[in-house]
């Protein structure tokens, strides 16, 4: 299964004032399209961070690096200068890019926003890109997304404002991704566990994920000191999504009445497709 | 500055199903403490991946690693035998451990949640720690946090529920980050800016960092696609909290002059120590 690195760039998400809302909605995403993430880095706008990471991220040869933030035009958006960087590309300007700032600036000027849609240096600094790379077009935003092919991984680079990340994503990466996956699909299930702790489940679930060998189950703990409450959550890959389901339900029939039998209760919590 | 990094492990971080609170929390309330994360890493209940994980951040020499999740008691807590692999030690049932989890069984039994305390191997399996480990109490659940000190690294495994991680950090883990900090305490404070672009900001910020090299700001988009409102993040780190809140008081005036002049409108939001 191909898969795919994210890594986030943000001095903010380091000292905590930002929640990394980004991973989990990108993560949740690419999952539910059949795709693997293998591993989420969290760095800051730090130039040698940046280029480090994306050479590490590149030596385990993932399909996809889909990096977020550091795009705009601050001294401290740093992240093409820091692909360029890892990859011993050359900074330049990319006309088309260029094209899509200027656009926007122009329509900013139209809506009254501004007075002057002149290209400052710290405008022309967000249509710079690696040689070789590609700008994608920011549906809400200024700074346009950027893919660049690099041996057999492809590096997105989406920016760290939620609407923008998104924006890009939905219309120019989600495609690219649908196809990688080929019709594979996610199917995931979860019960709520009462009244028996989690080392009492642990051998329930090597017994049931022996017997179900492509559904993977997870206990999470959610009970307060005083209470047992615990998810379990099943989840399989498969191109069939009847497929899927049969293979999530027997697994939860089977451990439903194991649980039932060492005194625990079993309440559904949900199941999304 | 003492740099510290996270590892997150657990599946549910990476198909989206759990949001990171957990670093987060960290982030902050290590940042609050003066200390630095330089990196978060985020990997899956895989024993090569942690091991890989914590090899390389060793290899970056910070003074701690702080992992969360992986301790419990299923056959995918493994972070324990991941730690243990990254530095070629053997794991051990360590007794300390042992009796803490004992005790807790035994109280579980006494509340009448469950009829017997006995030891069985999931239960051992939490008290089996890399040789030379010290287990940390876990003030509200049943999984110790462990203690490692490799060459000048301290290795620090947490729990992944966030109420046991969050216990365990604040009894045994803040009076060791506290005496490493020496008395080094983070400033921040934010303003909102209304009407002007961030690439219109971006030269001012230039300036006054320029001006005021001891503090660091961040610019924020907040704004939908047809309004401009952009959060400016100051912050310091200091060992005197005055002189702390004068340096960004001093940015603070400098920039909100230069910003109105461009026509921009300031509102404070909020200052924390």
């Amino acid at each position: 299964m191909a898969t795919i690195e994210l890594i986030c760039i943000g001095n903010e998400l380091l000292i905590g004032k930002t929640l990394n809302t980004n991973a989990q909605w990108l993560a949740k995403r690419i999952t539910s399209l059949g795709l693997k993430i293998r591993r989420i880095t969290t760095i800051a706008d730090d130039l040698e961070e940046i280029s480090s990471a994306i050479k590490e991220a590149l030596s385990r040869t993932p399909r996809f690096i889909i990096t977020t933030g550091g795009l705009g035009p601050t001294f401290d958006d740093k992240t093409l200068e820091g692909i360029a960087k890892s990859l011993n590309l050359e900074l330049k300007v990319n006309d088309e890019a260029l094209r899509m700032i200027e656009e926007k600036y122009e329509q900013y000027v139209k809506e009254g926003r501004m007075e002057k849609a002149e290209l400052t240096p710290h405008r022309v600094k967000m249509a710079t890109l690696p040689e070789g790379a590609m700008p994608l077009p920011n549906p809400v935003g200024t700074a346009p997304g950027v893919l660049l092919k690099a041996n057999n991984t492809t590096i997105i680079a989406l920016p760290g404002v939620p609407s923008e990340m998104k924006a890009i994503f939905e219309e120019s990466i989600l495609p690219i991704l649908r196809k990688e996956a080929g019709g594979m699909i996610f199917y995931e299930a979860s019960l709520e566990v009462l009244g028996i702790v989690e080392s009492e489940i642990a051998p329930i679930i090597d017994k049931v994920m022996h017997d179900n060998p492509y559904v993977y189950i997870k206990s999470h703990p959610k009970g307060e000191e005083k209470t047992s409450k615990i998810e379990l959550h099943f989840s399989t890959t498969s191109a069939d999504a009847e497929m899927a389901k049969n293979r999530v339900g027997r697994a939860i029939i089977q451990i439903s009445e194991m649980i039932k039998k060492k005194g625990g209760k079993i309440r559904p919590i949900k199941a999304t497709e």
